[in-house]
């Protein structure tokens, strides 16, 4: 099969994102990249739907880590009758797709497709693991292919010798978009705001366009309105965990404050990505609440006496009038008429 | 001499903040408490100038820090003639009124006159050591009188039952908005911004609150507007580095964008504190640039990649039509009336 993540900074690259292979799925741990580069293996599903609510991958990489996983799964299982086979994938999917609540469905498309494919397999005598990691590969591919439209899309948007603004880890776009720029010989700066409390913007997100030859400056959360007043920051940009069709988007925790500032100075805000079909408003959206120790303390350190409290909401969301544009694989859509997105067919994204 | 930090909270006490004995200034350490209780011990004045630097202490510490270094420097020089005492202790009257460029006319007000008295000191054949701390130790207890007069404004701000929201450690108004809120009967919830780089926020303020007995919640710098979109959020207020008198005013990175989203949100912005006679408009606030390598890591574990780049703006300025009122020992100015705060006699402060 060939791949489709040439050129693309070393947290993109397939076998960093989670791979099956040797009945284990082993995960990049987001966690601590760039300090260090450590893998977590799973050897259940289970242990993988675990890293995935623990944040050892997150942004897209579950996508593929669920995936990853229902291969595992159908692995445990293959010792088993078929009717046992497929209640346990089909309990994989569930408890797989229920990874983290906002994306349930995006997971849930990978995961009962999954399953289908696996009780395709047995129907036909042939592997399910086989079946399933080839599939989770096509999905990958295709999304870099549906991505790379829309990374071309959003570097056109960006002025040539520019500045912008990211928030948290666009991951797939992150990766289209320096992909586009390279071919369309285009440079410009990224600020990453840092992204409290996993600085996914400061780990994540700058080292791939670090990594890629771009000239990269890491923000704290508090020095967004400044680098807008004084860095000339040109757009803003994040991709989303959800994206409404009434034009109302979720994304990390953060993003909603960031685009009121954007509105502020008046700096153009894109979202990227493909809308979610059956997220018709805001209240389709559903914000997990993590815990709250995690706010407390930073890679285990504690910060606060115990009698202090935190909240986590994990995600925000931005309604449509703090938003320029949403970049689409069908083009730029105004967040208000998101719904168009729809009249014409959509392919199978994740 | 009669102390006036009596129920106040720990970090708040004299000997807390830094304090001059047996020829040494012991600092508390802030950049690791509550975690930690560890003080950094200076045994000469240019030691605790690059503490100051180095913000083992930090919002109005350095204003008895600066003060003990007096002492200190005068105990240095203690076995030289008078000439070279007095030479001396003017050049340390300079270097630690600039351990740190923005609020330097504050820490020159209590360096100069530091001098002054030991020069008064040794020309009437008396310690100068002694006259020093005495001196910052009512230079302490004449701002904590202050300050409690704009600690009961601001506490008569606070709705009953309401929530405040913090910003950084605004240090004296705290533990005096705390004692007039306890003597008024009144209680309120209070969410702190977490303040990257240091944290301040995380630290320092929601200690002193939770300590206490204020229901207390530490916010990431990005959950601000969730927090204000759902938490109820009656007020924001801060202390200022420097009150310039056409209402511009300087904090820590990261206010203005919190007045910003005040502003939208339809919620009052107090800041406290005395303005600064000298600063007459925005371009006199010098904004000190520190080492952006702060940003890239925390507690000495690095986030990045080499290449990456940082800012670290150690403060940002707030223009006038993002501040609800400034409240002084005075009262609640308009900002953009502040200058009348100098129609009337003004106290010495610092």
């Amino acid at each position: 099969m060939e791949r489709n993540d040439q050129n693309m900074p070393f947290l993109l690259r397939y076998e960093n994102v989670a791979w099956y292979e040797d009945s284990k799925v082993r995960i990049l741990d987001r966690r601590v990249y760039p300090t260090e580069v450590r893998f977590v293996e799973c050897g259940t599903y289970q242990e993988v739907a675990q890293a995935i609510a623990d944040m050892v991958t997150q942004s897209a990489g579950p996508y593929t880590a669920v995936g990853m996983g229902m291969a595992l799964a159908a692995w445990q299982v293959r010792q088993e009758g078929r009717e046992k086979q497929v209640a346990f994938l089909r309990q994989a999917a569930y408890d797989l797709a229920h990874a983290r609540p906002t994306t349930a469905n995006r997971y849930g498309q990978i995961t009962y497709r999954a399953a289908e494919l696996a009780e395709a397999a047995l129907e036909a005598g042939k592997d399910p693991v086989e079946a399933i990691v080839a599939s989770t590969v096509e999905s990958l591919n295709r999304r870099y292919s549906v991505m790379q439209i829309v990374g071309n899309e959003l570097a056109e948007l960006i002025p040539a010798g520019g500045s912008i603004l990211t928030q948290c880890f666009g991951e797939t776009i992150i990766g289209t978009v320096i992909r586009a720029a390279r071919e369309q010989g285009k440079d410009f700066r990224v600020y990453c705001a840092e992204t409290r409390p996993y600085l996914q913007g400061a780990r994540l997100t700058s080292s791939c366009f670090a990594e890629m030859g771009f000239e990269t400056t890491v923000l704290t959360d508090n020095m967004i309105a400044y680098a807008m007043q004084h860095k000339g920051i040109d757009l803003f940009t994040s991709a989303a965990d959800s994206i409404a069709r009434d034009g109302h988007i979720a994304n990390k925790i953060g993003t909603f404050q960031i685009a009121i500032l954007a509105k502020y100075f008046g700096i153009p805000y894109y979202v990227t990505g493909i809308p979610d079909r059956d997220k018709h408003s805001k209240d389709d959206i559903v914000i997990e609440m993590r815990d709250p120790e995690q706010v407390l303390r930073y890679r285990g350190i504690p910060n606060c006496l115990p009698q202090v409290k935190a909240i986590y909401p994990s995600f925000d969301i931005v309604p449509p009038h703090l938003i320029s544009g949403v970049v689409t694989d069908k083009g730029v859509y105004v967040p208000y008429l998101l719904d168009r997105y729809f009249d014409s067919e959509v392919k199978a994204f994740y």
